[in-house]
């Protein structure tokens, strides 16, 4: 497809991606929402006038507001009218902006005299479970082989509730936290400086469309309809925190430390072109989760690790989204299974994903086996856990014939604890 | 104290209660912030330039806000300052309300007229775990007399994040939900309505003040400060959902049924002449966990259960706040201490507070002892868990000398399941 922005041909925001985000810049620091388009960004509020199809023709108001919560929150039409109107007026096709040359000087910003911000006012955060290699590995790690999976989770999709207000986008520091701990099983906990600081490799959606009332479960067949898009996810981790505290009721303080989010918003749209078959069920899942169109994505995802003052970040794994066991339409159907009302702008994250392959692991618990077997990075420094200074760097890529849909960087840096 | 409004002597909102809250009538729809007095409520909107002292004055707006997150987003100044102010003009003191028979009209509504809302917008929600009472006797029937408590429990406030979207006011009806199950362990889990619906009663309090950023605790010194005030809270749980779900992560879809609240927000202030000793603790708590100021509250708390049709509801629950082991200054130095980020409007509940005697027992679960001792009710029916229809009512006083403080009515209906 032409495209009237020039960009390399293995760009990650080509014409045939343009995920949404939240930006501002230097001159005006109000938040407004733009598309990646090569190294550029358009805003959206300098051209709401353009987006005035049938479908968004009265909501026009939605591409001025400071976060994508309003057009999140409208329909799957709406969402397809945008995507195909953006194409025609970027590929030409529509010369309204293309022939503007005062226009395109106002709309078009470089990405890096951008700031981006959290994409949405995130009302609710849920983090699931859902890699069986990683909750395998973490299984054997704390139980055994045997009993490695616990009893529900190949049933249903295991999740927790998050902390929303600390979802951070990408780029934001992260302080080394303090917690309690416990040094051996039957002493006294000890209260400090977490001593295994983690990220863990996710990806998460957002939510969209017309969501349900409380009380009325979403349906696994409908399910698609209020998935608006994805980003990438580290989720923090404080293993030690963790450790301790989270019998019986689960992780904690152990996650507030901070989950940091990619800032483009990836359109299940975008991502129509990469879809592949459902990771295999057995046993079959109950009506309420089963649904046989394909809805599992081939992303390749991957981690580097960078210390402080390195300019040669480590790749320390290659995972992949198609590795979940869970889809995102069933831990949608599960999460509200009981009535629980979702909002558009919420955020589900997928939980760590790990393939199968030692390589693929989506965590430093995995990746060093508990510490068990360090990892080398290429300044020759040895990794069990990370160290102040370390920046976690994800990136995410569909790779495909003739163009990648890229999911842009989700990046944070470990800094010393505070003292307190 | 005088007022210009009549109540009975021990009516829940002499003026020194004053809680506040967020109504609307049915010929105004507009959400409104109100503080209630006797049977009526005080309009804050129609009389936002009174709250004009030198805290306030630049701050008049957040009174013609449609939530109170702006108001409780003040310092502590503000509170007491309108706390003052409303007492002058109540108790005609200052004679502007009093002398103006136009305003009033206009300033004061009829509880029974006016439709209550959600105080605030609820950012992010907390459950904590805090009663040793109902911890043991959960541990007792789930494990064992002499493993009842976890080793963490008497080193830090258990607790998990909730299901902000599904916090709803008092009066709104509950669904009994679907959601999996396990009949006997070692066979496959079993699809349908939860049939051991129970209630958990709670406080909670919304968070206030000027919030930490994301890395910085929140001392528990100063703690306080950012404790508005409390509400009755109703924690719906589906238990047979929770006990198949909870393992590892914690309850997740047993707890989106829904979360009911009291209305009326009793302010700190309010509370301060009920203070008594808290809750002696031994351990004695790390150093970001002591304090030695009182803040643990006399607030006498019942439950009484209404089944359809029935017009007499039957108490089966006199438990008290002050039963509970954590402080609210324990729960968010706590729940900050990894570096959780607060706002206004945050809601933290105490978890299920029981007593040590069987019939202070928190929920049904407790009172039943799992279903082994059904509860009678005066119309002659028993109860193990709720049975469609079933009203749940939580009330909690304060008893003074020369007058109460009440904090209204916690109160809803488990309707049957939808069919799916
Ligand atoms: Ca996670
Ligand atoms: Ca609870
Ligand atoms: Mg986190
Ligand atoms: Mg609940
Ligand atoms: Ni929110």
């Amino acid at each position: 497809m032409k495209c009237i922005i020039e960009y390399d041909k293995y760009c990650e925001f080509p014409i045939q991606n343009l995920p949404y985000g939240v930006f501002s810049t230097a001159d005006n620091p109000t938040h407004r929402i733009g598309v990646a388009i090569g190294d550029l960004i358009l805003d959206l509020k300098e051209i709401s006038h353009l987006l005035n199809g049938p479908y968004l023709k009265n909501h026009e108001n939605v591409f001025r507001e400071e976060t994508l919560n309003g057009f999140m929150g409208l329909d799957k039409n709406c969402w397809l009218e945008a995507r195909n109107t953006l194409q025609h007026l970027l590929s030409g096709q529509n010369p309204i902006l293309r022939d503007n040359p005062e226009l395109k000087s106002k709309a078009f910003v470089k990405q890096n005299d951008a700031i981006m911000h959290l994409p949405a006012k995130i009302g609710d955060y849920t983090d699931f479970y859902s890699s069986i290699h990683h909750a395998t590995n973490v299984g054997i790690m704390f139980r055994s082989k045997e009993n490695a999976l616990m009893p529900n989770w190949k049933y249903l999709p295991v999740g927790y509730h998050g902390r929303a207000s600390s979802v951070v986008v990408s780029g934001t520091p992260i302080h080394r936290p303090h917690g309690q701990t416990l040094i051996a099983d039957g002493t006294p906990p000890v209260f400090g400086t977490s001593k295994l600081m983690d990220f863990e490799l996710e990806m998460a959606f957002f939510v969209g469309g017309k969501t349900n009332k409380l009380g009325e479960p979403i349906s696994v067949k409908n399910a698609q309809d209020n998935i608006f898009g994805f980003v990438l996810m580290n989720d923090w981790s404080a293993r030690d925190v963790q450790k301790w505290e989270y019998v019986p009721l689960g992780p904690f303080t152990a996650k507030n430390v901070g989950t940091t989010i990619s800032p483009w918003v990836v359109t299940t749209l975008a991502l129509e072109p990469f879809v592949v078959d459902n990771y295999p069920q057995d046993p079959e899942p109950f009506a309420y989760l089963k649904h046989e169109d394909k809805f599992n994505f081939d992303i390749k995802l991957e981690v580097q690790l960078k210390p402080e003052g390195s300019n040669t970040p480590t790749t320390i794994c290659r995972s992949n989204y198609k590795y979940l066991y869970w889809t995102a339409k069933q831990q949608l159907a599960h999460h509200t299974i009981t009535g629980c009302n979702m909002n558009p702008g919420d955020l589900l994250a997928s939980g760590t994903i790990s393939g199968e392959t030692s390589d693929s692991f989506g965590s430093l618990l995995e990746l060093s086996w508990k510490g068990a077997k360090p990892i080398r990075l290429t300044d020759g420094s040895q990794r069990k856990f990370l160290q102040d200074g370390d920046s976690v760097i994800m990136q995410g890529i569909c790779k495909g014939d003739d163009y990648n849909i890229g999911f842009g960087i989700c990046e944070g840096k470990l800094l010393p604890a505070l003292s307190l």
